[in-house]
């Protein structure tokens, strides 16, 4: 059983708005919340699953956690999923306190300017967790990294990249030292780029590109090389091409 | 105005296996619309759109289709429209006839066992025009390619891209003197591969991966390296990066 209260401050984690006031969020299913579970990255408040899901849990996991899962009917998750189809169970966690001043001397960072499709983000989370990317910096207008979605598509990647949001033009200017690369349309083929070990690489908004204001902070234009006819490619795809060569 | 067989003709679209009866789709939006219309690639049946949309459409368009437009108010389109929030304008298509026994050889071809979300199709097969890949073969599971949400990812990449399906063991099984490589996991790293001129790449369902009876046709498994910790890729990201370093 669940109460009113409890309910309603579940459904309101579906909002940017309530998830930055709480400082939490939802993830939904069991293999996201076995994931952060056992991670132990996100603080959890509290879990709620059918007989089902708490059947499908860890041993471990049901052990150490007993008293944060709270057994619910399913019409009751139901109310509580962002999904059509609700999972067997769900969990509020807490988000990460920020951290600033993320050193990023020596690395290969993202920084996304104005990311809109929560799909998109949470494929590129899991894209940068694939090469070694430690942190992303988003653009104030990129989607939360919290949102239901994302949550649903980084999986256990959200917990592994430091993700920050802030002004991005503010941010690009404190980083005068470390060349900036954008993935533009026209620029340097990148199969003529070598290994970066030290770099920010700009990833621009699904249809409007790289905005000028960030345009004018760039070193270096890279571009991947069309064969074919389509006038662009996916965000997500377009970061994994290019952190595939610039990686390797 | 737009009658009440015509309303249910439309919204009968957005199901496959009406669209499959009728040999026709539904795009929504001006972009992909004027992009159909003026690739000339689908036969247009019908545009419905209200007065901004028709003022969006070019002048040429206007001209050729102006007694296919029918002008239609919002709260009709709305009731037409797979979107929570319609576009100015959609309009049917007629399906592609399929075109059987396409000719592969000297190729490199992109084989999808199982891929079942939409919104990854349909970026697959964008990045498949991109890196000029001239025919997806999917198997009978795969997402539908005239699913509104594909449609709407691909844009004009769905005319140009020869998408056709069938059971994948028995085209797989026709094409025994063409050389098959499968994306899995654990594979031969894709950098150490050379350029492919002709050629079958297999990619996995996003969750189960490639199926073992499809495995057993394979000749060569390939993967992308691994820098981070990330479980696995996505599906579009991966065929993206795969046909960027073997059409290179």
């Amino acid at each position: 059983m669940i109460n009113k209260s409890a309910v309603k401050y579940i459904q309101s984690l579906q909002h940017k708005k309530f998830r930055d006031e709480h400082g939490a969020f939802i993830a939904e299913g069991p293999k996201v919340v076995t994931e952060f579970l056992e991670q132990n990255i996100f603080e959890c408040e509290c879990i709620y699953s059918n007989a089902e899901g708490f059947k499908n849990l860890p041993f471990k996991i049901k052990k150490e956690y007993e008293p944060k899962i709270v057994e619910v009917a399913d019409f009751e998750l139901q109310k509580l999923s962002a999904l059509s189809t609700a999972n067997n169970l769900l969990a509020i966690f807490k988000k990460r306190s920020i951290i600033n001043n993320i050193n990023i001397s020596q690395k290969l960072t993202l920084f996304l300017d104005d990311i809109q499709d929560p799909g998109n983000l949470g494929t590129i989370i899991r894209t940068a967790d694939w090469f070694g990317v430690e942190t992303i910096f988003c653009s104030n207008a990129t989607a939360d990294c919290y949102n239901p979605k994302v949550v649903q598509s980084t999986m256990a990647s959200l917990g592994r990249v430091n993700i920050l949001y802030g002004d991005i033009i503010e941010e690009l200017h404190k980083r005068n030292n470390i060349k900036k690369y954008a993935a533009v349309l026209e620029g340097k083929d990148i199969t003529n780029c070598e290994k970066i070990k030290e770099g920010i690489l700009i990833i621009g908004n699904e249809s409007k590109g790289i905005s000028g204001a960030v345009l004018k902070l760039i070193d270096e234009k890279i571009t991947i090389p069309k064969i074919g006819e389509a006038e662009s490619l996916n965000a997500a795809v377009a970061t994994g091409i290019i952190l595939y060569e610039l990686t390797k």
